[in-house]
């Protein structure tokens, strides 16, 4: 990626970037409208992120980044030392950070930004390596992400492909939003229903509404139908009737944090979804990259269920709306729920696929040693 | 109930009806708006029907014949013998019945009716006797309706108290709205629960959403706020979650059709549930009068499952609102799904609990047989 260019990818891009300039899809106005923002600094990024214009805890990371390389890029002049040029951009990171202080994909990447730059300032004498320096390592984040999901989707494709019997195509159920709307580009488990579809054995694509916040109605549905992928859309409630009327042959769910034994917490409903393969004999498949994976969490009993507004359910639109439900009624509203490692059949990084041992476990601790050479 | 009074009844009123009077709750405005209309004769009868005011087959055929019973007690004049009665009754009652032609409900009650008035006709020489047999005849259909929800309600909380073991009190689950709002008063899987609420073992009651036409966020739970029973609402997909979390003692559903073997009909979501309680060893029942039974379908594999408008999922209000999904997106949404009766534990009826025998079956024609004398 020599120039930054970011326009091979032929998916839907919520983050349009090449070197000195950024437009975010603004996913308020999806999906009646497709409208892109201009980015030129750290302050609008700030803005993108705060006012819930870009979304997605790897998508979020990454427009933060940019927002800063773009200003770095543009900045006419510049009138201190490489030193100078590391506190500037440390400022301007840490002031991205405060969009979402909860946002753990955000400052992770502020530290690896600040670590590259405090490096490159240790060798350089010019404010203008060290901005290079940023401009370089936030652009490698962006492809980095796409080129992981890229590679999720091509494994869980294959694995896929090699478990055809004797339908030649097949169907995917998913949840919520994984895709291009909530990375830096392609998606996770979204992407594997890209790739299987690219690879030509998707039959359909069912994507649930997934109350209450409709990220499956108004996100998922909005890029299968612009990518012309042939999908349906159904009521969370509708996926066990139609795993009974054999319309199903995976699902494929994201990952907020996948512990070291493979529990798996993810959106609120895919642990039904989870029980209700169980119940037809439909492999269920997480698709997340190994940043996803937590080894200091020996099960999905150690996970914290974030509890989400009352409103959510309440009102319309996710709670901004009009009141739909009656005034009054005490309401439970998970964000997460946790899937246990028993009824997943495998996970999808883009290493390669986590399967099950002999004793039906994962052995996800070995396979990240072997994957990053630390046998 | 001499003078056809129905105000003994402590639950919220959809219908409220004594001689010569009736409204009707108005179900458009819930659960913003408790408003009653009055409705003096079948045209405003019929009006409420084909406005939805008033909604649930049994509340739907009730309604329409006690507005015809409301213009026929305030008749001041009517110049004609018996004959002419049932011939002005008969096209009323045939006139109501296109407000709603697919009901069956509806058909039925119109066909008993007239079979009163016609055999009161055949001794009778006075209109007027044949009227007051319509009259009398729509208030027993009323008091048989709530009396017979009631009696489900007795016979369940009777079952889920002998099964209390540690817990003092228990947790229902239950499933869209099955509750004063869709009967003549009281309700079916609602019923119960204000049943064990009224002996005092309701720990709490857990409603779902019921998309995509949230009958459990706007009419289950204004039930349960208005008559102070500990409730709460949650997302059709947390169900799973919120029983893994030990959360539901029993789930109970209404039934829209219960084959000879116990297969269900009811609404989408139902079966998810079932699956689901199956998985954490939840019992499952399903309350319905035995006008539900349907001995002529063997099984659930005869029942049709009616799709309805993909606009309930594409926009607000049940189809009516705003847009709120992705345009072009294909939708699945079907009205029903069939639950199994090796997933249900039990059928509560207002003759008594239909259990399972040695060989986890239900001998539904048996049981019927048995309570109609005709073993």
């Amino acid at each position: 990626m020599a120039n930054g260019a970011h326009s091979e990818d032929k998916t839907l891009q919520a983050i349009c970037y090449k070197r000195g300039s950024l437009q975010l899809l603004d996913q308020r106005k999806l999906p009646l409208q497709t409208i892109y923002l201009d980015i030129k600094n750290a302050k609008d990024g700030w803005d993108a992120i705060k006012e819930m214009v870009v979304r997605g805890a790897p998508a979020i990371a990454i427009a933060a980044a940019l927002s800063l390389a773009v200003e770095a890029s543009n900045l006419e002049t510049f009138n201190g030392t490489a030193q100078d040029a590391v506190s500037f951009l440390s400022q301007k990171l840490e002031y991205l950070v405060s969009s979402r202080p909860t946002a753990v994909n955000l400052s992770d990447a502020a530290t690896k930004l600040n670590e590259v730059i405090k490096k490159e300032a240790s060798t350089a004498s010019e404010a203008k390596t060290v901005f290079e320096a940023y401009i370089m390592a936030a652009e490698i984040m962006l492809e980095d992400d796409v080129a992981s999901n890229k590679a999720i989707g091509s494994h869980g494709a294959s694995l896929l492909q090699n478990q055809l019997v004797d339908s030649k195509k097949i169907s995917i159920l998913t949840h919520c939003n994984t895709g291009s709307l909530a990375t830096a580009g392609y998606g996770t488990a979204l992407g594997v229903i890209r790739a299987v579809n690219t690879a030509g054995f998707l039959e359909r694509a069912y994507c649930t509404e997934t109350r209450p916040f409709n990220q499956g109605s108004r996100l998922t549905a909005f890029e299968l139908v612009t990518e012309n992928i042939p999908a349906t859309l159904i009521a969370d409630s509708a996926a066990a009737a139609l795993m009974k009327a054999g319309c199903v042959n995976a699902v494929i769910v994201g990952a907020d944090r996948i512990a070291a034994n493979g529990d798996t917490a993810n959106k609120i409903g895919t642990y039904s979804l989870a029980v209700c393969a169980m119940h037809h004999g439909i492999p269920f498949y997480v698709a997340a990259p190994l940043t996803s994976v937590d080894l200091s969490l020996s099960s999905g009993q150690q996970i914290v269920i974030e509890e989400r507004s009352p409103k959510e359910l309440l009102h319309t639109h996710g709670g901004l709306g009009e009141q739909i439900a009656a005034s009054g009624i005490c309401v439970w509203n998970p964000a997460f729920d946790v899937t246990p490692a028993s009824l997943i059949s495998g996970i999808f990084t883009e290493k390669g696929v986590i399967s099950k041992d002999g004793n039906d476990a994962f052995d996800i601790t070995g396979f990240v040693h072997k994957v990053s050479g630390n046998v």
